[in-house]
């Protein structure tokens, strides 16, 4: 699966081989199980991880303890607890495995090294921390400017595996209403 | 103001001489009056800036038209519609000078050069990107899992000073509430 992360790369910045070579050698491999934690909430996160197969959510817990998702990641795309990754301090969110999944990870040394070593390395991680600021930003204005429903909708159009992956709970935390409310906005949704 | 702006890059990497050289060589200098538009909605961001001095707010409409706020920055801090900035595509922000304001600021293409000549620059470029997304990730945790009160005992805590020079209006759109509860929240607040 190491050839989707090049063609990721390739089309961001183009690495010689001598830095792909390098960049391989610290990729090591590890699976979780459907269900199993990969982070909890307090824990530092070591790795950067990138899902050669399955799909994760993250979630972190109200002042209730209920569950609130904040993401989903699946197959191809990196997949870690950002900040507490970035800060090296321990996590708010949790990392849950979805469904069996195997990682591509980085730790957070053998990263650093990587940037140390190589300009264009440093150029990917500042493109891919790009990349993800903007998707946050587009989150945050789609939680603060659409109703639920085009939240729904939104989801629906661009990520419809999500809807067979996760309980429908945590789909209605993820998109900041009850499960009662998408219940309705599903059914609206179908006939309309 | 230029100091500033080399303090805070020293605490983060440090650029040779001629790096800085060249790197202040493409700063312009740009003022604002109070209440002036910096970027509106739809055009694109061209611009990294710095604020000198003053402050400045960032909203978005949502679907009545409202102006919803989603971030404030002040001096000594970058301030640019980032998404916009960096996929080169038109902004769903408007930046408002809160007061008036002085930039230093670089264009989009002046900024890639740079990331190309210069591999500290590039870690710059890296690492307050990453700052960034970790404080987006701060606030959208914090908009899922904090009440409306400890939102603004937060804000209060953290930013005093944006309370004198905002309109309650906009800190309650900031925090995710109606300007009536924000008053009712201030009230109890001041009394306990």
């Amino acid at each position: 699966m190491k050839h989707r992360i090049r063609e990721l790369f390739d089309s961001q910045a183009l690495l010689s081989d001598e830095e792909w070579e390098l960049f391989v050698s610290k990729l090591e491999h590890k699976a979780f199980n459907k269900g199993a934690m990969i982070l909890r909430e307090g824990d530092v996160e070591n790795y950067l991880s990138f899902i050669a197969r399955g799909s994760a959510r993250h979630y972190v817990y109200d002042a209730k303890c209920d569950e609130i998702s904040v993401g989903f990641c699946s197959s191809g795309s990196f997949c870690s607890s950002y900040s507490s990754f970035i800060m090296q301090s321990p996590s708010s969110v949790n990392v849950e495995a979805l469904e069996d999944i195997e990682l591509l990870r980085m730790s957070y040394e053998d990263l650093q090294y990587l940037y140390s070593c190589s300009h264009t390395g440093e150029r990917l991680g500042r493109i891919n921390a790009e990349l993800y600021l903007a998707r946050k930003e587009e989150r945050e204005i789609m939680l603060l400017t659409m109703s639920a429903q085009e939240r729904y909708i939104h989801l629906l159009e661009n990520n419809p595996k999500l809807l067979e992956l996760v309980k429908l709970e945590h789909i209605a935390t993820y998109l900041g209403i009850t499960p009662q409310s998408l219940s309705r906005i599903r059914k609206a949704v179908a006939i309309s």
